[in-house]
């Protein structure tokens, strides 16, 4: 072994970090479960030929696509995202019913370039509805964001717009041809690096001043949702332009009616272009330093269709959440880092079989219980319990035995108390 | 795409199955940390020289490593277990306070041949204390696993013995040199193939007579433990053997201070003779059709620190769990197959907005609900929800929401009855 090191682009979660990232899971698994998608696993060794297909995720995602064969020389690769294996798990499984609504919490692999923040091994969280082409499904969709980012007390907020507004936005200015993708691309940096340097942008692509004030009027709107809706219903007549207003109005209609408030109907929001059909989603944090968004996603009515080769239509919706973003920001809002799931370690004094029969009875309690394995002295003992920052100690000698009372010691402000183990456990439980 | 197919020995998990897999992630996540282990995470994508290092898995399982290069033409591997990664990590992090106590939960990767039960990416479950020599610690390990198994409802039994007891059993038998793996290998079928048939095997091997006597005299005691225990002191007289009766005197000590009594000192028990030091544990079911362990581990006191360089010694005990036969038994336990989380399926009878309101409100009484997207009729939607096993649907119709008086109906039983959401609520909090 050359160095004891970890392969660039991964990394170790140790406990004060993976602790985190576990709370972060579980509530997103329950909010999940809670709006009635089942959890799915797919597996992350796949064979190359279904992850390169035409319709999976084409061919800039496959340069970062890492390859390997196993001993029958079978071509195989890594999963990139969830998307495709949820795709072919649908292709394999004629019978499923639709809609069909899973999640799938879970490790992915891109052999891209590293920057702060990009890991070539990470976790996606995706929640899909496959089978329904309603608005209501996209609502469902804002309505679980909006409830997974509340639970995890982020003060967040959800932009929503739609690929048809988008494309409504580009017919109403007269843009054509690639220029309109070039408009978009420009247009969805307006939050980032405001509207005089889109402009200069914008005029940079060649686009007619004209068309610029067009896009700028549509595209750069303030204002309520439905100030904003009403506002591009006059201007946005084409078709496609339409139907977007009416997706979105459709999705207003019910954030309001469950009294969701954090949406922002966002003009000039743009995601995934070759992918998403209809709305898109992307939720950030509110007065945050951590500026990326916490989860992204849309309608994309054509993808799993397409994939499995276009004989049937498969409708879809849904959204993906950053593990890593959301553990960071959670961690911003900690007060003290957490190095272990410990809340009691138990001293014995001369008393490791009763000690750990006490032990056992407090894991009964659900209380998370950690002993002294190792025959410590008790200084030492404290400065294992006050290094890992457990915050109980209790003592186990023969007195305590006795007297069926224990000394349980608050690490933190340095307070003790004499309990029996059923006061110890109803302060826990 | 040739075949929409899954890679040779990997497997989707459909919720019907992966509902079971989680529930038993989590009950075993949860026993882990009443213990006071703590989550660790590592990453898949190892560097080879890592996993190939000289007293990493060895030469066998290097075998079935999956190798592949990065984009920098970097070697890497898929990790093949959870333990080279545990001393990897603490070798990283000199500064970690000792015992370390976590668990970790993830897949391995395996490209060997496909059996029965035997897959390429699996999942595996460990929990492991390292720098504690003490039989505390492995008393623990046993412990822990009773308290899981018990947990999971499985009526199963551990079986312990210690290597040491092994050895000293064939410094009593007089069994030297390559004989004496042979002999522990045959000696460890007894339980499978009975006493006659390992008889017949080691005759087969040369093993003298007199010998067989003695072994079958020491290894296939009946009895309670202390019994066999008593047994044996009387017979195991080398230092080895001396050794192992203690480990095992000590283990059960513990275990009968804190009443546990489904563990069975085996002496006859072999397990990883090229990896365990001390005690070894293997976990089985009672009285069913799945007849190989459902977990299995020891104490490795050499194993970490000779993959760290020799320098400094890293004692460990541990255990593992197998996911999937856990799985495979609690399925054979479960009356009836759940194909989804639902509890509720709610049917909006011309009522989208209101009814996606009143889902919002059971979801916020952590009810999982689920409602009708694609405004199917009230037939096709009792068929949706009777197809995929959801125990309840709510009705809700314009003369429900003017009487506040829902009609909740039981798919199992047919019976259906008017409440109030307030009413709904408690009945499944």
């Amino acid at each position: 072994m050359e160095e004891l090191q970890n392969a660039k682009g991964t990394r170790d979660f140790a406990p004060e970090e993976k602790i985190v990232r576990e709370r972060v899971v579980q509530i997103l698994r329950e909010t999940f479960e809670e709006y009635g998608y089942s959890p799915l696993e797919t597996p992350i060794l796949c064979r190359y030929d279904v992850l390169s297909a035409k319709y999976a995720g084409g061919s800039e995602i496959l340069k970062e696509t890492f390859r390997l064969k196993d001993q029958g020389e079978r071509e195989l690769a890594l999963r990139y995202d969830l998307t495709v294996p949820l795709s072919k798990f649908v292709g394999i499984n004629p019978q499923l019913k639709m809609p069909f609504k899973r999640y799938e919490i879970g490790r992915v692999f891109r052999d891209g370039p590293l920057k702060l923040g990009r890991y070539r091994e990470f976790w996606q969280c995706d929640v899909d509805i496959v089978g329904s082409p309603t608005g209501m499904a996209d609502a469902e969709i804002l309505l679980l964001t909006s409830a997974a980012l509340r639970k995890l007390q982020l003060n967040s907020y959800i932009e929503v717009n739609s690929r048809n507004i988008l494309e409504g936005i580009m017919d109403y200015a007269g843009i054509t041809g690639e220029q309109r993708m070039e408009a978009i691309i420009s247009l969805d940096k307006i939050k980032k690096i405001g509207e005089e340097a889109v402009r200069k942008e914008m005029q940079s692509k060649d686009i007619a001043e004209e068309a610029i004030e067009k896009l700028m009027n549509a595209a750069n709107l303030i204002g309520k949702n439905m100030e904003i809706l009403d506002k591009l219903k006059k201007i946005l007549t084409s078709e496609t332009g339409k139907k977007g207003i009416e997706e979105i109005e459709q999705i207003l209609q019910f954030l309001e009616a469950s009294q969701v408030t954090n949406v922002r109907f966002t003009p000039s929001l743009a995601r995934g272009l070759a992918y998403y059909t209809g709305p898109v989603f992307e939720a950030f944090l509110e007065n945050s330093k951590i500026t990326s968004s916490i989860a992204g996603g849309g309608r994309y009515d054509n993808m799993i269709g397409q994939f499995l080769g276009g004989k049937k239509e498969y409708p879809a919706t849904g959204i993906s959440f950053g593990l890593d973003v959301i553990t960071e920001a959670m961690k911003l809002l900690q007060k003290a880092e957490q190095k272990t799931v410990v809340e009691i370690y138990v001293i014995p004094i001369g008393t490791p079989l009763e000690s750990m029969k006490i032990c056992e009875e407090l894991r009964e309690a659900t209380i998370k219980c950690d002993i002294d394995l190792n025959k410590k002295g008790i200084s030492k003992n404290l400065d294992y319990a006050n290094s890992l920052g457990i915050p109980y100690v209790l003592f186990v000698g023969e007195n305590e035995l006795k007297a069926r009372q224990f000394k349980l010691k608050n690490m933190k402000e340095g307070s003790e108390e004499m309990l029996s183990l059923e006061e110890v456990k109803k302060k826990f439980v």
